[in-house]
């Protein structure tokens, strides 16, 4: 079952065909059948994941892996049963195919149409993760794509063993099973990201390093975003409390988390009193501060590192602190070291918040909330498919719709352009019909 | 005023984010002001002009350059009007800017908005058309995007007086001049290729080549498209006078277009009648034919010339012809030998119709209609910034909007994500609003 990928990038390509042009019911019904099979086959996965399990303790006793990758990695009956709950979720989620985006009638008989469409191939890079695969699959079928994946090598068996599953399911269903591959080793990997013919769009899950790896080696257009470097900003008008609360919610709910915040920017103004209330805060949640020169004088009595680049992912208990004159300083501090990420202003002046969310150039751009709810589920998308600092097709969270292109359908009774053109030419009518009508589910 | 490219992008990019939160109206004065200081310039710009024109003259008087290009490049007091006029137009166009995509309420006073905002820097790398200046700053300028402009040599004179006069119009509507960037040579447009992290977007504008080496040239997301292989299926049931019309207006309007048909695919069922139908037509129109072995048989009294290659865009009046057993074969050729540009069927079948519709996976699918319709004015988008064959961000004839992207804005009261997860966590509401309101124009 595992090739060559560009076997694999081949096959997948003419299976996306077929796939793009199945009914939206079709694929619900292969994921439900999916999910059923999961559960139906849990012996047969749990004992190629025992397998993994075992190869992965024993890197972890020579230290070569992490005891979380390990347990990351483990099945259990009770996690099958969340897998399947989640494909059965994704079948449940509204369609995003062959919705009709815009209608015109650019004359008499003459009808365009913008309809929402698959990709086409999307190649799914991942680290130790096995849901990924059951959900990456699950995502793709629900929006008519055909998907590569590529496994991190300590769950290749598993992976082996659930994709065999899917694609048995998707024969059962006479859809075309190779709308799912697999390919595994690193120059597996490192052929798919030459393939730009054949694949639509690379979705890599997992490290930062993972993320940098893949955005340098392929001209394939990649979902994901290796930084998120994420600031708040307190105003001179500032609800204290409220301040001290986002601003603790923002760097420790999960501060390994992309949205969590990094650098906390304070206005001059408040900036002696507020700081030695945020560094108490910070110090009972465990929280240790980094500053600017300003930041060490005012907190002269505690220990505050220096910044060496503010620039910089802690993905931990760690939070830098600069003052600055004013929000346009605060401003041009984010465009200067931030990734355009998710970027929040806490303050009581309608008028200061409304300039900064018109001015910030980030994909989030929030005012008294949480960075933390830069977020797919919490957005309210059903399924998130990544996180996108790039600007071009998704920024921010991106949901299903992230893996739709769209085309447009002219429909017509023989018109030829001659007519529409020169002395005496037809005008064009350009009558704008009803839009964003769901055709289908 | 010519810098070097990394300085332009520099400058470019802080402009930006001024432009970016300048109100539409300010920036549709700004462009009408720019229309009347193009005619009150006119003498300068026209000197300027004449300059270009005598060089041009030369190189064409060496066989360096084309009458046709030297024509293109000449202004006069008429052309200059057309130009003041074309940027009037584009301020006239509904804005695309702070328009609300959507908005959900994901709790009491926790509102999300999907608004649309400039990409930010546009590089913008075309030939020898002075009208490419104006028309690329306007739009520029419309979506509030920053522009550097690169222009063939052979119209830099033209192009500087043209950027001096725009920029010292930005200046005095108290819009930042550095938004509009010009930048002269080769080496210049290599250099600004590989500043990913100050451009949002490149445009060419020019030759098939002109697109090819940009394409390959940059990490930077290009919108263009290098080939236009474009085809039309003529199925068994057919009104063959149609046919015969839509394939004569696909070919012959503008052979050199990028949507003129290169191959049409004939129904072995009704091959034999339809193509002898066909040669005649294109003689008379003077085109000629080329064919595989099945066409060249029934052709047998004539001489039409073998298929080299079915990739090709021949550009000019030349018209690849093969006979496919069914609807699945077109198709199949299509996908396998097309661009996915725009591919139109003929038939007065409704079932195959549609069917060609659903599964051809091209920026544009036509049934019963030219290829040539493929284009943004006929669209009706007001303005065609480009067409785009990739599937990413922006597919098919791109209008202004192309130039956009957008941001999440989160407006809350201090809401923290810790209490929307784990035990006794508050459930989100995702409630929806009014989505695709424009908020301005």
């Amino acid at each position: 079952m595992t090739t060559s990928a560009q076997t694999a990038a081949e096959s997948a390509k003419l299976a996306s065909h077929s796939l793009a042009s199945a009914a939206p019911e079709t694929l619900n019904q292969a994921l439900l059948a999916i999910a059923a099979a999961i559960e139906g086959d849990s012996a047969r996965i749990l004992e190629a994941n025992q397998a993994d399990v075992a190869g992965a303790l024993k890197l972890a006793s020579q230290g070569e892996l992490s005891q979380a990758t390990v347990d990351r990695l483990r099945l259990s009956p009770a996690k099958l049963k969340e897998m399947a709950a989640s494909v059965r979720a994704i079948a449940a989620l509204p369609g995003v195919i062959g919705k009709i985006l815009d209608q015109v009638e650019l004359d008499t008989g003459l009808e365009l149409e913008k309809i929402s469409c698959p990709l086409g191939v999307l190649a799914v890079i991942f680290e130790a993760r096995p849901d990924a695969v059951t959900q990456i699959s699950a995502l793709a079928i629900k929006s008519g794509n055909a998907a590569i994946l590529k496994p991190g090598k300590e769950v290749e068996r598993t992976a082996q063993v659930l994709v065999e599953v899917i694609r048995a399911t998707l024969h059962s269903q006479n859809l075309p099973e190779d709308a799912i591959q697999l390919v595994l080793g690193r120059e597996s990997a490192a052929e798919l990201l030459k393939l730009s013919s054949l694949i639509d769009l690379v979705i890599p899950r997992g490290s930062k390093a993972l993320v940098e790896y893949v955005q340098s080696a392929t001209r394939i257009p990649v979902l994901g975003h290796a930084e998120g470097i994420c600031h708040i900003y307190v105003d001179e008008s500032v609800d204290r409390a409220l301040a001290l609360d986002v601003i603790e919610d923002a760097k420790t709910d999960y501060p390994a988390a992309c949205n969590s915040v990094e650098t906390v920017l304070v206005h001059r103004g408040i900036a002696s009193e507020f700081l030695p209330l945020l560094s108490a805060r910070m110090k009972k949640a465990g929280v240790r501060l980094l500053g600017g020169d300003e930041t060490q004088a005012i907190l002269a009595g505690e220990t505050i590192g220096p910044v060496a680049d503010w620039s910089t992912e802690y993905g931990d208990r760690i939070l830098a602190i600069r003052v600055v004159g004013d929000i346009d300083e605060a401003i041009a501090h984010i465009h200067r070291y931030g990734s355009s990420h998710t970027e929040s202003i806490l303050t009581t002046s309608e008028q200061n918040a409304e300039k900064f969310l018109r001015e910030v150039d980030a994909a989030g751009v929030f005012h008294n909330a949480s960075t933390r709810f830069a977020d797919g589920f919490r957005y309210g998308f059903g399924a998130e498919v990544g996180i996108s600092t790039s600007k071009l097709h998704a920024r921010g969270p991106v949901g299903l719709d992230g893996l739709t292109t769209y085309k447009y359908l002219l429909r017509g009774r023989g018109q030829v352009v001659r007519d529409y053109h020169g002395a005496g030419a037809k005008p064009f009518l350009h009558r704008s019909k009803s839009a964003s009508t769901a055709k289908s589910n």
